[in-house]
C-alpha cells in the first residue's frame, strides 16, 4: 500500500504508444492536461524517438520502453513476450522499490483492456480482501450527473461476495473523483422486489443490505437497467458479463439514434435546411452525450492505481482520461479503496472475503 | 400439439380486462385490428358489462369471465385464486377439449407478465424438448428492420442446452412473424472470439455451432451488445437476466435522448422556433424509435400460442400486438416451433434437452 502527500505534485505515467493512434493523440492530450493542471507531472513512457516533441515540455520526463503491445496483441504476448512494452513499463511507475517511492501515483493507458487488466494484475497483485480487480466506468445520467457502473467485463462469473467487493470498491471510486462521500449504490437487477434475480443476486443483496445496516455503504436497493440513465443511485453494481452487456447495448442504441438523426436531418432540401437552424440544439444535444467526456475507466481492487482510456480515443477524449486519473489520485483513491475494505473485513470478515473458507482466518487478520 | 387449415379464419382470444387500462385501450385496439384484417374473429374475453360496447361488432364473441388479474397480483392469486380471470379464461381457449379443437389459435393479454407466464405455462404445459418457455421481444435496428431477442426475464439461470432451445424457438418465431425462413442467430456475448465469456456462454457456442453444423439453424456466432441495434443477426439469444438488463437499459438510454432533445429545443425562444421548422424531421425520426410498433412479445416453449403486451400499451400499441399475434398463427408458429425442437432433438438428442441425462434416454423418443 502506497500513500502519498497531497501538498505534493501529483504524478501519472502515461502509456504513450497505446490505443489505436498512439503519440498522435496522447502527446496533445498530455500538453493540453498539462496546461490545465500546474500541480501535476508526466511520466511519458514509449520509444524516445516517437516522443521527442515533448523532450522539453516543463514537468515532462521520458521513459523509454522499446516495445508496444498492440490492440491484438494476445494477453500471453503482453505479459510473457513484450517485457520493455510501454504499457509494462508505464504500470511498473507505480511501485516502489528498494525503500524508494514509486515513481507516479497513477497510471493511464489506451491500450488493449485484457492486456492491460494482466499486466497489472501481475505487476501490481491485488489488496487485501479483493478476490478479483474490476473495472468501472461511467454514463451519463437524465439527472445531469453520472452514474458509475462496475464490473464491465473483467469478470464474467461473480459470486455475492465478489458483488459486494465492487460495491466496496465503486463507492470509494465515487466519493473520491465524484466528490460524493456516500454514494447511493444500486444492485443491478430484474426488478426491485428482493424476491427477483438468480440465486447470487439476491445473496448479493443480502450482503449489502447488510453492510448498508453497518453503515460500511449507502445500498439503495435493487435497481433495472433503466435506473443506470435515470440516475436512480449514483453506483450500479453487476457482474462483468451483465456490465459489459448494458455498456455496450448502450453504445450501440447510441450510434443507431444518431444515425437516424443525421438520416432525417438530411433527407430532403427542407429538412437540411431545418437542421442548419437547429444545429446550435443539436450541438448541445451532442455535446451532452458525447461519450468522450466519459473517457477514462477505473481498474479497481489492485496496489496501485489504473485507468483506461478507449482504444479510440481521439486527444480530446484521451486527457478526459487523465483528469479521471488525476482526481483520483489528488484524491486519495487508493488508500480510500483500502480503507473500505478494511473497515468492512474487520465489521463482518465472512461476507467480504469470498475465499475466507477456503484460506482460513489469517486473511482477514493479514488483510488488516 | 394443436393444428389447424389455414385457409381457415385465424381466431385470437384476447384478455380485454388485463394491462392498465382495459378495455378502454383493448377494444378500440380490436376494432381497428378487426377492420384491417376481414380473416380475422376475435373471442373478447372479460366481464360482459365492460365489452357490451362490442355485443354487435362482426366476427366478435364475447366469453364471460368475472375476474381481473391486476398488474400487482402475484403469481399465486392469478394461478390460485382468480380462476375466472379473464387472463385465464383467455390462455383456456387455446385448448382443445373433448375432441373439439381449441376455439382460438392465440391468446394476447397486457396483463402482468409474471401472472401471464405462470398461468399459461399451467395451463398449457411446455412442448415436448423444451424445459423452460422463454419471452422473446423485437428491437429495431439500423438496417431498418428488427432485432429479435429472446430471453427476457423469464430464466434467470440458464444452461447452454436452455440457450440451443431458445434459438430454436426464437428461429421459428422470425420465420413465421419476420418472414424470413433461415434467420441469423447470434449468441449474445462479451466479445466475438469463441474463448470469450462464462462456462455456459461456451459450452452454448459449441451447441449452437454443432447445430448450425447440422443444418438445424443459421448461426453466425457470438455477437455484443451493440450488434442489436447494429442488426448483425435477426435473432440475439441469451439468457432472462442479461435480455432484461439489455431490454430495461436500451428502454432508459432511449427515454433519456427524448427528454434531452425535448428539453434542448424547449430552452429559448430561438430553439423553439427551430423545434417548428424541424417538426416533420422529429415526427420522423420519433416514428422510426417509436417502441408502441414493436409491441408484443411472445411467449414461446408453450402448447399454445400467446402474446404479451406491454402493460401500459394504448390502443395503437395493442393493434401492434394483435398484429404479431395473427401472423404468428396465421403462419403455423406453433407447428414451426415443434417441428424445429423435434428435427434437432432427432439429430441430437442429449443437445436439445438439458434433462436427458436424468430423465433417462425416454425423453428425446417421447418428444419425437
Amino acid at each position: 500500500m502506497h500513500s502519498y502527500d497531497s501538498s505534493q505534485p501529483v504524478r501519472l505515467s502515461v502509456d504513450c504508444m497505446g490505443g489505436d493512434h498512439g503519440p498522435s493523440v496522447t502527446l496533445p492530450a498530455c500538453r493540453a492536461f498539462l496546461a490545465a493542471h500546474p500541480q501535476a507531472e508526466l511520466l511519458l513512457v514509449g520509444r524516445p524517438e516517437a516522443l521527442a516533441d515533448a523532450a522539453a515540455w516543463p514537468r515532462c520526463t521520458i521513459v523509454a520502453a522499446s516495445e508496444v503491445v498492440t490492440m491484438d496483441d494476445p494477453v500471453e504476448v503482453a505479459l510473457r513476450r513484450k517485457k520493455d512494452s510501454s504499457m509494462r513499463v508505464a504500470i511498473q511507475q507505480l511501485k516502489a522499490t528498494d525503500g524508494a517511492p514509486a515513481a507516479a501515483q497513477v497510471c493511464v493507458s489506451a491500450g488493449n483492456t485484457g492486456a492491460l487488466m494482466a499486466v497489472a494484475r501481475y505487476l501490481l497483485k491485488t489488496l487485501d480482501g479483493i478476490d478479483r480487480p474490476a473495472i468501472a466506468t461511467v454514463m451519463p445520467n437524465q439527472t445531469g450527473r453520472y452514474t458509475t457502473v462496475l464490473d464491465l467485463g473483467a469478470n464474467v462469473d461473480c459470486t455475492a461476495e465478489h458483488l459486494l467487493q465492487f460495491a466496496l470498491m465503486g463507492s470509494a471510486l465515487v466519493a473520491a473523483v465524484e466528490g460524493r462521500e456516500e454514494p447511493s449504490v444500486g444492485l443491478l437487477n430484474i426488478g426491485e422486489e428482493v424476491i427477483k434475480g438468480s440465486e447470487t443476486i439476491k445473496r448479493a443483496g443480502e450482503l449489502l443490505r447488510d453492510a448498508g445496516a453497518a453503515g460500511l455503504l449507502n445500498f439503495h436497493g435493487n435497481v433495472e437497467g433503466n435506473d443506470i440513465f435515470k440516475g436512480t443511485t449514483d453506483l450500479v453494481v453487476c457482474d462483468g458479463f451483465v456490465g459489459n452487456v448494458a455498456l455496450k447495448t448502450s453504445e450501440g442504441l447510441a450510434t443507431m439514434i444518431s444515425t437516424m438523426l443525421r438520416e432525417e436531418f438530411g433527407r430532403s432540401p427542407l429538412s437540411k435546411a431545418a437542421a442548419l437552424l437547429a444545429l446550435p440544439v443539436l450541438k448541445r444535444f451532442k455535446h451532452r452525450l458525447d461519450h468522450r467526456r466519459f473517457n477514462g475507466a477505473a481498474l479497481l481492487g489492485l496496489r496501485g492505481l489504473v485507468f483506461k482510456s478507449h482504444g479510440s480515443a481521439d486527444a480530446f477524449a484521451f486527457e478526459q482520461a487523465l483528469n479521471r486519473a488525476y482526481d483520483a489520485a489528488r484524491n486519495r483513491l487508493l488508500d480510500r479503496v483500502h480503507d473500505r475494505i478494511i473497515a468492512t473485513l474487520q465489521a463482518t470478515p465472512a461476507q467480504v472475503d469470498g475465499d475466507a473458507g477456503d484460506k482460513g482466518p489469517q486473511t482477514a487478520s493479514q488483510a488488516a
